[in-house]
């Protein structure tokens, strides 16, 4: 077989820190797996996100666009009909998008029906599905509670589970996320002092190795069925809270392993209003107590020591079945998590630890071979990753539709023209509890953060002052300059770059920027248009004689 | 019968200029119909298009969004698939919306294939049609070159024309757009030397007259039809060019009535490089070229005056049909005309002969008695009238989705709070001969208008400096500040007031706001999501047992 980058293997875990791998240089969390990727492929070492959340992220990830675009910009805010996903842009070029796992898509049902799209058609499917097809379909949380489930779809994974003989009602629940307590009672994962008991599941049920088992699954059968280039969507819930896991992982890690926390009292003097927020809620407070990091992050290197092996089961597979040979490998994260950091916990934020994710691109064409196991350090964004697909399927990318920029030429060790000078992420609180807190309307509680390698700047809607941090001499993130008059001239630049990216024509999808250029030339009088001529006589004979003044 | 708005006739002209009605100020234009209706009703001074062009004016009209959210940037720029478009927004309240005359809309023809939306069914059709259900859709731009004609679509027009016995084969272009030369010869309207010849038409048989019949029968079939509440959208092409128009209308005005020229050589010294391009286009040229005002603007003003006729005749029948009572009646154009004033011809930029329109509502319901006859000068955006005409539907306006506001409050006399303070307007050029000679890349060759009572600023993208008028001081635009380092503080606030509008939420559309606020107060733990939880004993008991801890 010659080596050629024809199918895509889209792996996405689930609030994975950037930092938590032994390549991106966690020092006793040992992912060999993933390291042999990056090793055979590229790391990027400044991947961000376009918002740190899941839904609004993963919209921008399957759809090439920055949330502001797309509007999709919190969890659970459908994603309104009409946007053209990465699904749309590949299958127009003759690969298939399938899904296995999470997308945290949610239907834009009015406006379905107000186009009369159904979903027991392919097309209707799919809009549903944020433009895959669907292998499976796991958003992988079902909590329950006295109002119902979180997820009302139907869970492929506890149907597995039931196969498997677990007695639950809701075994994702009972089984995969809750160990077993003192008295033989359910411990549940959602209570963080639980974190350290394995889950009450065989380790091979639970939620990474089942996925994997899926992906193996679905590439055998694509190559069964002789199919056409496919990307795969390859989407783990995992090291996702809650924070438990099955055993042998559950004890692997202690407290010692666990990094030191990266705070200061600093920042809880005086925070910046929307920060101080986020900082006072729940999560924030209990990473905050003794005690709670080391209980918790111990289970959270646990998940993901599961999953670097589950890597290591899937790329060996994929290496023995000589798949390597013919299928790109992508692997980055939604989010990453606080874990404690900066008196936070989950994301929402845009310290490093929330907004900055790992990438891993292995691209077994030989165009490639020149940066096999290199760093790149360039600003790439999540939006680019569409792109990179596009462009891998052999077209140009419709940068009029598609925000991100192809990373294959870095891929390829060619030094692309000017590269993006900054990236940009955005959080949308309008639904929270802090913006009700912050006394903010629904379109003010908006936070857009804009960062190169040497500062993060974040605006805060709604009349706040800005955050600023100093990556080069503050590359912690501990000290606010937002209020520091001395750095104005920086906040003024970041100021004019937010108003340049705001401004962008990103709603200028129908016509492409080549039609663009070609209308230039175009002549009116082609079509019998003159604007401004005062004497026909002033035209070739031909012009008039043969349309205007014709009878 | 109770007088109460219960339909709308929403007529717009095309290329009318605010000032020339004489209830607006023309000193010699008399247009009693459209006086009579100001008085009746109330006339804004200060309406402002969202862009000084008809495609894209006229999409802000027909979607209440501004021209960065909606994207058709331009003539022909299709109106991407999934924009809601008043037509959806009246229906879903009960009321029907159609059409009679032009829209200038173009279909996002891959957007619909993409989505599997035929035109055959009642939703393409509309999705086709900017959400109109058509009772007549004729652009009115009939020009005809050696490659075809510049609107491909049957003409309903030139059906009619050839229906009463005109021979040519496109009557638009030889009989109602162009006189007879003194050889007998076609002396077509295109050509400005001929605009003081009568068209060679009946002029029952011209354009206005021919639609106002349209719209007289289309009142009527609703009326015989007890058809429910309805929105038509009658809309004329004149008095846009070609500047011709038929006897008597001809020669009612001479050089005497062309208003004196609004310029200054002070314009062509250094002026802006944008600015600087326009007006050295043809139509700029030409119309600055002497004797070429005093020929064009009397068939421009005889143009006006049919209009004004035909205004009278529809309103008369209205009032005798008894429809007065239960129709509210708007007035407005798309966008302006430069007639020669600022070295210019069309529209484009942003002087006021070229953004600001002329806007009469005339509401027969007993709360709008209170303002009868005046004139409101409140900041009005032409996106202000789809909230408008969803607010007379029986609703509250869905601001996630329509960017205006309401007039209804303006017309019963109320004071709403905290109205607009500027209003913006754009231009994006990208695909003219203008962008090409400036060298522009597409997504560069934009302008954005932001203007007060005090100033207007506008700003060009693509590394320019910003244009500046003090409209207090100079109220006739003829002295650019924007280069004037006196005025930087002026030019800050309005980068801030630009940088605020451009990231508004435009594209959350899927959610509304009174949705984000009610999420504030919802519990995840309902639906069984404990973030951030350390110990369950901390929750109610019924919490845990009957969800969490339950097997």
């Amino acid at each position: 077989m010659t080596r050629k980058a024809k199918n895509i293997l889209f792996i996405m875990f689930d609030q994975l820190r950037y930092d938590y791998l032994s390549c991106t240089g966690h020092p006793s969390l040992n992912t060999p797996h993933l390291d042999a990727l990056a090793a055979k492929g590229v790391r990027f070492s400044h991947c961000y996100v376009q918002s740190p959340i899941c839904g609004a992220s993963r919209m921008s990830f399957y759809t090439g666009r920055y949330v502001h675009s797309h509007g999709a910009a919190w969890n659970n805010f459908p994603l309104k009909v009409g946007e053209v996903t990465l699904g749309d842009h590949l299958r127009e070029r003759g690969m298939d998008s399938w899904l296995i796992g999470k997308t945290h898509m949610s239907v834009d049902q009015a406006g379905m029906d107000r186009l009369g799209i159904s979903r027991d058609g392919v097309i209707g499917a799919r809009v549903a599905e944020c433009g895959f097809d669907v292998f499976l379909r796991d958003d992988g949380l079902w909590g329950e509670g006295p109002q119902g489930f979180y997820d009302k779809r139907r869970s492929p994974y506890n149907e597995y589970l039931k196969g498997q003989g677990y007695e639950a009602e809701n075994p994702w629940q009972h089984n995969a996320n809750a160990g077993v307590d003192e008295d033989g009672g359910v411990a549940s994962g959602w209570f963080m002092r639980h974190a350290d008991k394995p889950a009450n599941i065989k380790e091979e049920d639970s939620e990474t190795p089942w996925l994997t088992g899926q992906a193996i699954e679905f590439i055998q059968t694509q190559y069964a069925n002789s199919a056409g280039p496919w990307m795969c969507h390859l989407s783990y819930i995992k090291p996702h809270w809650p924070y438990i896991v099955p055993a042998p992982y559950h004890d692997m890690y202690t407290a010692e392993d666990v990094l030191p926390v990266v705070r200061s009292d600093g920042e809880l003097h005086n925070p910046h209003p929307v920060y101080e927020q986020f900082m006072q809620n729940e999560i924030g407070q209990t990473f905050s107590k003794p005690g709670v990091r080391e209980k918790v992050i111990p289970a959270y290197m646990g998940l993901i020591k599961q999953a670097d092996d589950q890597m290591g089961r899937l790329f060996n597979w994929l290496e023995e079945s000589g798949h390597m040979e013919d299928t790109m490998i992508v692997v980055t994260s939604d989010h990453g998590d606080y874990l404690g950091d900066h008196w936070m916990g989950e994301k929402d934020l845009f310290h490093d630890p929330s907004v900055r994710v790992p990438l891993i691109i292995y691209d077994p064409s030989p165009e490639a071979d020149a940066t096999r196991g290199t760093v790149c350090s360039a600003l790439v964004e999540s939006i680019d990753l569409a792109a990179t697909f596009v462009d891998l399927a052999g077209s140009d990318v419709p940068d009029h539709v598609i925000e991100g920029r192809s990373l294959l030429p870095l891929l390829y060790g060619q030094n692309p023209k000017a590269w993006r000078e900054y990236v940009v992420s955005e959080y949308d609180y309008s639904a929270t509890p802090e913006a009700a807190a912050l006394g903010l309307d629904p379109k003010q509680a908006r936070l857009f953060m804009l960062a190169d390698k040497d500062w993060k700047f974040i605006f805060a809607d709604g009349g706040f002052r800005p955050l600023l941090f100093d990556l080069k001499n503050d590359p912690k993130e501990l000290n606010d300059l937002g209020a520091d008059p001395g750095h104005a001239e920086v906040i003024n630049m970041f100021m004019k770059r937010l108003s340049e990216w705001a401004r962008r024509p990103s709603q200028r999808t129908t016509v492409s920027n080549e039609t663009l250029l070609k209308k230039r030339d175009g002549s009116a009088a082609d079509v019998g248009i003159f604007i401004g001529v005062f004497d026909e006589r002033e035209l070739p004979y031909e012009v008039i004689e043969k349309t205007i003044r014709r009878r």
